[in-house]
């Protein structure tokens, strides 16, 4: 639709994080548009296109150049030994912030209790390369890593072992399985083909995307407090906010009054709001944020 | 998942409360998990923790100290003749922010008129003990009151009269029922346990709950509106400003103009607004609010 | 429910428009409550009250005065040859915010190339009266213009073309279909009675509504955005605020610094929060907005 | 996909009859493919080919010969003034058997009683062509016979009076209506083109397929019904049978018993059982049927 | 909406049983409409009226002849204390065709191993009556049986034991509670007013009404098996089929061959089918079936 | 659940043949229970266990013996390169019966005609082994082909060229994709493990379980037929009949008659039913069928 090319090309990740990416691009200031089953979204920024690409895959388009940044995990990038730029950590999963992990497990009611005692095992992956670097830097023989379409937790019973990827441990739980060992930890991020950082341009613009994704980030979970106080009891009142955020004090009119405005979590709010109540601070009030710029 | 013991346990209301509920938290600043169909949600305070009761149980658990505090009608305190403490009032219904009535109903084309028409009759109810107390007190001899397990309106035709709770009156009207007496009104209650409400580290938190429960409850339906305007209209304009919220006038650089900030209900900003342009304001705009401590 | 007359009467969309008209009314501080399949929404202002109809019909029921004013697309006030006012565009269309085009239409392999191409042919349309009013206008004797009941893309392999309606053109495209000339552009208006328009206080409510309206619309894809920057750069960080928009400038307690306040487009923000950052501003944030009166 | 010229082109009805429309091919032995948007289905018998079109346009394409046969109802076909062939009636609507009527209609309160009260006036409907005549032959003056786009039951009091379809009649209840007067009664019919209906191969092509659809529409409703019985009690047996039905009679093995089936309608079988039952008959079960031919 | 008195009024099941009761009456020949709300559902035989009731009442309005039969669990019968005829049981529930069983539990952890050991707790359930006799024949001091509301489960946790209703016990096992005693098994019933019972217009159509219902139960789950044999291997076909069913044995016109029809259970079907190929049975095949009069 | 170790451990199909395959085996006599996210179903026969698996690795599963049969394409044998016995086919899938094909594809417009054209590039593809097999034994030099995780299609314009299933071919045309070479055809199949099919028992039940499965995929697309007919039309309407199938004829009560029963396809029935009609035929009725076995 436009005819000019675009200055920059994003791999979008299809599949379970696509809906929390288009929101958190809402958010940041771009609507990007996905038409029924095309895998060429459009993106309301000129100098911008998109592809989607499944996470797994993102790291080899990237380096390959076919897109010049991408969203996927690190793992991913570690599994596909993809050369290529880490711009940032985008932490937007919505269940929780901790990063997944990649562990090696084994039924609860099996002998096995560390990883040397799966010499001569079959074991069965999603992340085929590192898990057999894994064992060849322990210098453990195995017998073969073979790879897992998915549903990796139930072949734990069916071969020696897995390495499968957990969030929370609850899958695991559920399959009674016992984890004796983590291969590595792993969080969403921006990454950058190596090429396209060296480009000036091309990297101005990354770094403000950037920028914008992470302010759009930290707006989540954060709110805008106001709040007008007594010019008397302004050393107490910020003396109950918290150090790390630095309030804004406007002028009033009626200058025995000043106004107070900060920026602070929800669950900071929850606990502050109470403690200026009491501490002589009036008409109180919050209100939600799209963008807050650390 | 938290070893420590929590300071407080809250009761929530399971049922047609139970999303709504879980909302207002979330505006509080409480993020309450459901998992499944588990009674014990989990929520992200740790001096907190949490069970689902049925609102027509709750004061009986506040009572006996199961939980510290409950959220229910007082109707059901009434009903139970519950001894708790009633905290404050949080009306956050959807549809309506009336209270509720409970009502004694006849069809319309029956011949009872009055309460005591319906003497030696037979009245069906979910609300038994009040139902019973109200005929004691006026000395109505009724020969039964029999506990409905719900769609109470479609028995007036099969007793001689029910005890049913109403908002509306659309359910009353379209079973064609004709109200003769109102047994109660209720609203939406937060509960205390008496023991509870004399520890003061458990008042404390209760209170401050309360706060920010009842600020997220105000923060629907009002917005923050901004506006400039030149000093010398600065008179005219706050006499516009509805009498109930006092305005936020804050300097500017350009000594000529100040800035103004109010918060008002949205029924009364659509009014305001075309007011303030013909008083000569500038700069309207206005936006949504996440808390508001009265 | 009301007994007092309401002030003015409007129609509201039904169909694809109805839902986003709801939604728009809500946030300039109206809510209008449909009923199941009821035609006369409820509207919680006395002055208004409020009926349903086509869109296709409008501007015949705002001319004949049933209602007083209405909202419909200007194609079916031109295409009922409606005598009413216009009092101003309401571009509120989810999907962009270009106008919708009537074009004709034929099959790609068509040999039709110009609209001369097409005398004595068959064309097929939803808006028969502007399609015939174009071909007289152009002295081009059309053999038979036939209304369509919708889906009419594919009629024109039927007959030997269509004028239909397009927004993006992708229909068009997936039907094969080459468009040969343009009848009309059309966007969403505000209209109202003649007689209303003179009427002075129903005038004031008309100019009421529309203010708020224009509001709500405008504050869609526009946040606030905030920043506190050093006096001596304040000139620099006004020289990279867009033209358009006059930031307000506030005094803060530290007399070293100000803070800048003022609505963008989220597009421009995107743009506007990198350059800010690198000319110095701090705590930069940005929120959501409910009404922005130009 | 099939190079062959397809002997009969079938219009089927796009809307709220499609579904049970596919639905009666498929007991009938055809199974037809829409796939997505597309408006030619696909079916599994290479004599067929079809298109889907609206009903009320249905009979102008068969008129015209773009298809041979179509389904639609006897009212549209009436309204076009269509010249083609009735076929047969297919009575598969669900919700009741009954036909459709086209009524007069004018709101419960209104001063119109009878069809000449309406001299003078306006009257909606989607039936623009059969309401004009109608009132021609009454030599009734109407002031305008208008077009409405649907709902058109509202209409009634913004003008005189409305002619709308109604099956059941609670849609008029519901809109406190009161009927003048019917204009037409109207079956879902199979309607052919007059010329197809002359083409000896076209023609016995119809009849079959008119068979198969109405034998799959006999099935519904009705059941197949066996039992064993002494050949003693044959007689009384065949004479507790309804007198439409022909009982088919089968030997047994055993020389002293026979086997009775029988097609009955649920309504006939549910009273049938017991009295068989009760008159000795033994082996008594019944099974769902694909199609009857009478 | 029938003049005509209704000969038999009957109580169904609102709630988990409804879906489930009305597919068996449309089995049986009764197609029953819900119209919205309503709680009088219509039925297509002038003859019978119905009513919606929870299972918990109705045999408390079967009792009083509000209705003149109803479906519901023996249990509720059993805890209303109800005077009623039972007619005959009706196990159509889908997941199980066992029993539910009412039992009383604790938490697997607790130190309560039998009845006994209860005397002067507290027990939380649904079926009050019930369990207070239960008691009270134990001679066990019960401190209190008090109603639960619903979700009994999780208050074994709050109180020392409940009585809860399980199918398959694995709720009980989620709940990690453990069973100490089983107070009553119960089935679905058809359940009659005594008085209607006696009265013989209504009892021969009770009976047939039971008839029809338990030859559409006996229905699901069978199919009709149908082969040809030759006339020399007949005994040993014959012998191969189970001894309950008697396969039906018709003439064929090749009086060297007979043909089988037996009805059997589907999992009958699957063992049989192979067994009878191998006997040399030809044109075996089988099909579902509607009623089956046992 | 069962004490019993199962005679036979069945593979079934994960994914998007899960729910054909069940309801496969609920129509062949076995209730096949798959609780929440199990990947172990339960099944109602205690010589039968079963367990889910993605039908690429099915087959790897049947010749290891962690299972004794499974269901799977032919695909995944050959790609799987597993030494398995095939059983028989199973053509179950509901769109076509036809067998799907590996096909080579390019882009439209690409230079591509035949594979050697591809000698150098890059194939992108799910079936690796079989596309390296094609390629090398055409001794076509193809620089890579590289794994695809799925929406192989869309990376026909990233790479050279792709292997991709396809059904109808519509995905392709929708990608505008060009076929020029097609790999391999496939259906599903039930295959079994070499020793599993050596030993008597499992054979013996692996071979019933093929004839009930196979006469459940029968039934499917086939109707009883039954009619009545003079014994002196007997022979003309015999000669009616498909050649394929054997009609029953059984003798009727009335010596004049008999009655004739055969099992045919839908797509033979719409055929036969108006020509026996024509020939003299009456009381012709169908009824669907649960199992036909040939």
């Amino acid at each position: 639709m436009t005819e000019q090319e675009p200055l920059l090309k994003i791999g979008l990740p299809k599949g379970s994080l696509q809906n929390s990416t288009l929101d958190l691009f809402e958010r940041a200031g771009y609507r990007v548009n996905v038409r029924d089953r095309s895998y060429f979204p459009t993106i309301n920024d000129p100098e911008l296109s998109s592809v989607l690409f499944r996470a797994q895959e993102m790291s080899r388009y990237v380096e390959d150049g076919v897109v010049d940044i991408g969203i996927t995990g690190h793992d991913w990038v570690i599994e596909n030994q993809s050369d290529v730029h880490e711009v940032c950590e985008l932490v937007y999963s919505k269940a929780t912030s901790k990063p997944v992990r990649w562990v090696l497990a084994v039924p609860e009611e099996s002998d096995y209790h560390k990883p040397e005692d799966l010499a001569g095992g079959i074991v069965a992956t999603e992340l085929l390369q590192s898990t057999r670097r894994y064992f060849q830097e322990k210098n453990i023989p195995i017998k073969k890593v073979e790879f897992s379409w998915g549903a990796t937790e139930v072949k734990a019973r069916l071969v020696d072992a897995i390495v499968d990827v957990t969030e929370t441990g609850s899958s695991l739980r559920a399959n009674k399985l016992r984890v004796i060992d983590t291969l590595m930890t792993s969080t969403t991020r921006l990454i950058a083909n190596k090429e396209a950082w060296t480009d000036e341009a091309k990297r101005r613009k990354i770094e403000d995307l950037a920028l914008l994704l992470e302010g759009a980030i930290n707006a989540r979970g954060q709110v805008g407090l106001k709040l007008n106080a007594r010019r008397v009891d302004l050393d107490t009142i910020l003396g109950i906010m918290p150090a790390a955020q630095s309030p804004t004090v406007n002028e009033l009119a009626d200058r025995d009054w000043v106004a107070i405005e900060v920026i602070v979590d929800v669950t900071v709010e929850r606990d502050l709001v109470p403690k200026l109540k009491r501490a002589g601070a009036t008409a109180i009030f919050s209100y939600p944020l799209n963008k807050v710029i650390a």
